[in-house]
């Protein structure tokens, strides 16, 4: 065995498992077009001065990413989101027809501790609007999820929507310093996974017991849009920012009804880690048989582009994490599909028929099968194994007999039945069992 | 402005650039997969001592690339090419069945001094046959490479071919010590950029100048395989590296027959630039209009496998460089096409209108059309004016009438033409469009 592994949190993807993701991050994008969001790809890495910018991705950033310097002493690191480069790329191309709609899917790294379905490499599929304040894209960007969703053959999933202009007044009414608010957000992010009495402990080290349990006593509401937004404009409703939160849910709601948008609830413990949203903000769940968390998440963030040295521009997006797609899909049976892209191996029964395989693989090609050939100077049994162990789901034969009767055995591996055919045949039927 | 750029030598792909280089992907990948190669990806970093280990990356790629430590203090770099971490993958995973033929389409990294048509970050697309000595590998990589550049557009292209194992002999030959082979490998890489007066000096500062001429008085070597592999043997004759590499490319040219591959020479100044090929070496260029240099190359590197710790395991492959294509694809004009993914905007003549438009959009969306409504709250005429800015195909307008007659007009925004249909053969004729 070799001593040289890939570095700790990282994975390869070999064959069996790329073909799996590659369904999916296909079908992801054809979706995210099909609403007319057009790709973009960013550098790995960017200016640890970009990464760490205030409202950005913020000084606490800094330990959870990757940060090197190259050979002219620039300060880099690894991008840990895709959404941070977006903003720069609009900031610098003011040029671009607004609303611009774009998708973006590529890896992002983070020094976070490896453990279960979590890595310091992983895939992020996200789509944002750029340069609309309008309510329409948040409706928007749940319609294009909950599309990708069913499209991979998910029937059910849940939709939890909050709004940081109400958190942030509900912070505020308990008492938080501006200068809190980031601290207290990433705290109250971790509250399911570490439950009410841990996060009480937490929040009240940073701004006391009173303040905490303040916090936590009004961010337990959850429900229907219709009910929660009555509870929030009780408690909260006259306040400038609270109201216009309150309005932002009600615009969302409505709109989701002509996208076709079922299962949303309001969830005011939902705050998202990142320091730069601004207003609404969503997560997406599926009921799959073990507790998978979310999905998908995003906001709205309509200060990032400026905070680039952009003009002021409305954004609005979210982000799909491949992986956890891919494991759960896996783990429900979701991807039972071949495990090689191979349609059919074109034997020859000696080294003298070699050349005849390779003409006929070359036919079959230019039809747009895929082929193989023998590469190793095999014996035909050796080749038919080779066929078997690497899940290759027909075979040809080519004999002297065959070539000159145009008359082959087409073998199907999974059943063993054998067929003799013409060559146009073959490619016709082989043809059909594409896609 | 922003005063935040893409960190140096590195790119953003805006839309329309990068619907044209998921055109050449999509295209690359297809071939590669009707060839029966199978996808692999590999993490962006891989360990210091795999990258820098000799006979692999070696010492001297210290200078070429990203390198940093982790948290937990772990010697990592950014990964300087896909064969190097494909060798790990097979040197750890032998249960991997044979031969393993593997594709992979990622970025690599290099520190090299950005200058035109040479970036820090660029995208490779390798193919490499694991497990096979038979030179109906290389023979194979060659039909691929050729069937891509085909399947691009490419009418002609040139193949040039040469053999380390020639090229050991003949430096050994002139008296040059093991030692400093990579060194001397590494100076001639750069022989048709450098000329020969500049090579010379170069070469004769590491061997002296005599053995320095020797050599190159015998690599300006070139032709048609059956004429140069003669004057190698009256040259080479009779020592048994020499012969070996001579029987390899016979072979291997009279393999590219059945594969149906022309336009081969041999060039003994051919040698590529990395320490691990043991046999032959290819590159493939494209005659354009400008000289582009080679789009492609590769070779056999047997030893690469049991160096990182594997079962000794032959390996033979290439990578075309995707940025090289782009750049030559978009100057000679062969990336025509719509600079937008999206199909049609379903304008509407009114807010009140809104719903009745994303109804229609989920509806064409359902069928497969890639729809875009407006989200920005815009008068129909500031809708039209975003379609023609962003280059849509076509318009649908909703107004009260078109919805109660179910007749829409379906615009053609190159030509101007509209014509009134029903929103079945609205979808008929857009679907008949794609692709």
């Amino acid at each position: 065995m070799s001593k040289f592994q890939s570095p700790k949190g990282t994975r390869d993807f070999l064959p069996e498992e790329m073909i799996k993701r590659q369904y999916i991050i296909d079908t992801v994008r054809n979706i995210f077009e099909r609403f007319g969001f057009q790709p973009l790809e960013t550098p790995a890495f960017e200016s640890w001065e970009l990464l760490s910018a205030k409202g950005g991705g913020g000084e606490a950033i800094k330990n959870e990413i990757y940060y090197f310097k190259d050979k002219g002493d620039r300060e880099l690191g690894l991008r840990f989101d895709l959404t941070v480069p977006l903003a720069r790329v609009i900031a610098s191309n003011p040029q671009l027809p607004k609303p611009f709609k774009r998708y973006q899917i590529q890896q992002v790294w983070r020094y976070d501790n490896p453990q279960s379905g979590r890595y310091r490499e992983f895939w992020q599929a996200d789509v944002d609007i750029v340069g609309s304040a309008s309510m329409d894209c948040e409706a928007e960007c749940l319609a294009v999820a909950g599309s990708v969703l069913m499209n991979l053959g998910f029937n059910e999933y849940s939709i939890r929507l909050n709004n940081r202009k109400i958190l942030n007044i509900l912070l505020s009414f308990a008492g938080v310093e501006k200068d809190d608010e980031p601290a207290v957000f990433r705290i109250l992010d971790k509250f399911e996974k570490a439950g009410r009495e841990e996060t009480l402990k937490e929040l009240g080290r940073v701004i006391g017991e009173r303040k905490a349990s303040d916090i936590l006593g009004f961010i337990d509401l959850k429900g229907r849009p219709e009910e929660l937004i009555e509870k929030i404009r009780k408690k909260l409703g006259g306040l400038s920012e609270a109201d216009e939160g309150i309005k932002e849910l009600e615009g969302i709601a409505e709109k989701a009804k002509a996208y076709g948008i079922r299962n949303i609830s309001i969830d005011l413990s939902l705050v998202r880690g990142l320091d730069y949203y601004t207003g609404p903000i969503f997560e997406i769940s599926i009921k799959a048989k073990k507790n998978v968390g979310s999905v998908a998440g995003g906001g709205r963030y309509d200060s990032l582009v400026a905070l680039y040295g952009g003009q002021p521009t409305p954004c609005a997006g979210f982000s799909f994490g491949i992986d956890r797609l891919y494991d759960i899909m896996e783990s429900e049976g979701m991807l039972d599909m071949s495990k090689i892209k191979t349609k059919v191996l074109v034997a020859s029964v000696n080294e003298s028929l070699r050349n005849d395989a390779i003409g006929i693989a070359r036919n079959l090609r230019e039809n747009g099968i895929n082929a193989e050939t023998d590469l190793m100077g095999r014996p035909l049994r050796k080749q038919l194994d080779y066929a078997n162990s690497a899940g290759m789901p027909y075979v040809i034969v080519v004999g002297e007999k065959e070539m000159k009767e145009n008359a082959f055995h087409l073998k199907d591996m999974k059943t063993g039945k054998e067929e003799r055919m013409n060559l146009e045949s073959i490619i016709k039927r082989l043809k059909m069992q594409e896609g």
